[in-house]
């Protein structure tokens, strides 16, 4: 193509990713951003919009076991060993556009180049639009990657809709999927037949906007620990008639105990190690607190997050040692209640080997950093699927109205993955 | 007397103080502890009853203009300078029955010891049962006293009964007090009339427990600044995807705060400086907080006190600076709210001297501490009189029903009141 043809071409893409997007926000809008919820029928219509504009551009389409859309180049329909590009159609009530909808929209967009240029993939390519994802519904997250791969629990099929109380089984029985092999933990997909998974997604923090670059590949997700209420119980008494040596002052010493675990993970960071640190719930009793009340508890929650085990290890010590302390020194007790706690995903290294490559190819330096947030990668990577993700830049955070991506950085998003898919795999 | 004579007495009083106290619980008995509300019948009637107990002793009793119960020996009823003690007879809603009443009953049991063994003190003595001290009711405090010396304000006047709603000046009316002077901010009592004022109250903090002595005498009634809610505001975001350099997290920031005025707390009492800081109410937005979220406020209280008004200016400077540093170093702001301050109250050195000097005499080792709590003293002393207090031993803090005082430990402060009176002012 001519410099002239390259430009034209890209400025239709640049058109039709936007009228999707606008497209599936029109069937999705809420009272504030959109809401697609975990297998509702606007998420059916959604995979049903998806696939007639796939039909209508002469790709394959078909519906999987868990009834999620897979599209593909017509000679791709039948491979038995494919690379997996795509992400969930579902948003959390009232969230973003983009949020899952960006890495489907990402492989279809892959589609749509490969058929208009006439190009082919090094390896067969499907692309997947996968239901469910967000916990926001019932509680479970990664629900349809999770039945893909055999491992959706009794338990989490078991959690009842925020809405209506009915039981995300009978959600998805009513979205037409066959249950049986999913409550027996019998894989919908075969992991072996995955050669790797690539998911594109908007980052959900501040660091591509900070460092003003579009897009970045994603070395691993981070695993954490999360304390729903830490309850640190001392001594009620006058805030004016009790001294110092006499108090046991819960409140101090929760601040004491943030204030050690935030410098902490200063020195984690300056380090070069991967950390985060977040007491996102804090109250006291509204029942008894008053301002010239000592407080006799403060209850606080704790979520830490890192990519690497061996940190996540270390802070859970840590927070141990400095708890047992300021218990000591302060004459208070720490109560954590039940510690819920995810491994970290390692991305695959060759993969993103691969796609820091593709990004360099294309123009862009490489960047290539944490994920915070959980996604489906992290179910297809632990299930011993090569995995890797595309972050792309988005203003203000994820699952609110407000996230804001631009279609330019999506696109260089989407061709990076593109230019992998076309050459990454060929060395 | 001989030491069987002077065993047998000490018992007397001790079973006579003990029966008072137990008749004034009986005739305010609540769910839970003792209800008596400033400025109602059960207040009324608990003055009746003290009344008729002074008269049947052959005591002097009146009523000052304030409604209060004043009772000496018949020789010094018509004195027109004296030494001034006492304490007030309401309570908090269920709260304990010796928080004000043991300083009534202690002035009462110098009058009945004098009577009893037909000695004088060495200047002329009343006791005064005052009526409202407790903000529980109505929202102001020292009412009664603060009547008295003339500092009642229209805007405490009008505050309105936290049960019934009708206003302060109306329940005094109601109480058979004449309200045109008050309104008026005529002192219903000559500051200059009152040679000392001296109060017996129970300790409401664990001071006197953890050091195992009987009572002490006050230096000085702490002064405070307070901030009902100080709100720190940063920046929401995803728990799992904000580096640590992006954060704008105000519960860390919060935390580094009251981290930061502990050590200062720590550093002013090792040099032998007189502090107390609290934060009794801590709260992110309940409606918008979550385990995964960086909370994007807090709001929490703080209550300062120093029996040294340099300490407190010293405090309200360290505050300042402190925020100001952890806006700039943390990106979040402090909005303090209205600040609520009130100057310590010094007591008259010579009175304490006078009253340690009969603590030994006594047999007891002298003992000087701060008063954390606010008092009728307060009021007294900050209209010139020279003033002074006693603090009784007393476990689980006041306003609660499980105040517990020793009587024995009642008798001793009483005694040192007894003793001080007697002998203090020969010199």
């Amino acid at each position: 193509m001519t410099q002239c043809a390259v430009g034209h071409a890209a400025a239709a893409e640049h058109q039709q990713a936007a009228e999707i997007f606008s497209a599936v926000y029109r069937m999705s809008r809420d009272r504030a951003g959109v809401s697609r919820p975990a297998y509702s029928e606007t998420e059916t219509a959604v995979l049903k919009f998806l696939e007639e504009l796939a039909v209508h551009a002469g790709l394959s389409t078909a519906y999987d076991a868990g009834q999620n859309l897979v599209m593909s180049l017509p000679e791709d329909a039948g491979a038995e060993q494919f690379v997996l590009v795509g992400s969930h159609v579902d948003s959390v009530p009232m969230g973003g556009n983009y949020d899952g909808m960006a890495g489907v929209i990402a492989g279809v967009m892959c589609l749509l180049r490969a058929k208009a240029r006439g190009e082919r993939f090094a390896r067969s390519l499907k692309v997947i639009a996968m239901r469910g994802e967000e916990s926001a519904w019932f509680g479970p997250c990664y629900i349809a990657s999770k039945a893909l791969m055999g491992v959706l629990s009794r338990e989490e099929l078991a959690a009842p809709h925020k809405g209506d109380g009915r039981s995300l089984d009978t959600h998805m029985e009513g979205a037409g999927i066959e249950m049986a092999p999913i409550r027996s933990g019998v894989p919908l997909m075969k992991a072996g037949d995955i050669l790797e998974y690539i998911e594109l997604h908007i980052e959900q923090g501040p660091l591509l906007i900070g460092k003003d670059r579009p897009a970045a590949i994603v070395s691993g997700i981070r695993g954490n620990f999360r304390y729903k209420a830490i309850r640190c119980t001392g001594e009620a008494g006058h805030s004016g008639a009790v001294p110092r040596a006499f108090r046991k002052d819960p409140v101090l010493a929760m601040s004491d105990l943030l204030t050690r675990l935030d410098e902490a993970w200063l020195s984690i960071v300056q380090k070069g190690g991967d950390l985060v640190v977040t007491s996102g719930v804090v109250h006291t009793d509204s029942e008894t607190n008053a301002m010239s009340r000592i407080p006799d508890q403060v209850d606080f929650s704790l979520d830490i997050r890192s990519q690497d085990p061996e940190t996540l290890r270390g802070m859970r010590q840590l927070l141990a040692d400095e708890m047992a302390q300021i218990s000591h020194e302060r004459k208070v007790t720490f109560a954590t209640g039940s510690l819920n706690a995810t491994a970290p995903a390692r991305m695959s290294q060759s993969v993103v080997d691969g796609l820091s490559a593709a990004m360099e190819r294309i123009g862009l330096a490489p960047m290539v950093m944490a994920s915070g947030g959980g996604h489906d990668a992290a179910v297809f990577a632990n299930a011993g699927v090569p995995s890797a993700m595309v972050f792309v830049r988005n203003q203000n955070g994820s699952h609110n109205p407000d996230e804001a991506m631009e279609i330019d950085d999506f696109m260089a998003g989407t061709s990076i993955i593109y230019e992998y898919l076309r050459g990454g795999a060929r060395a």
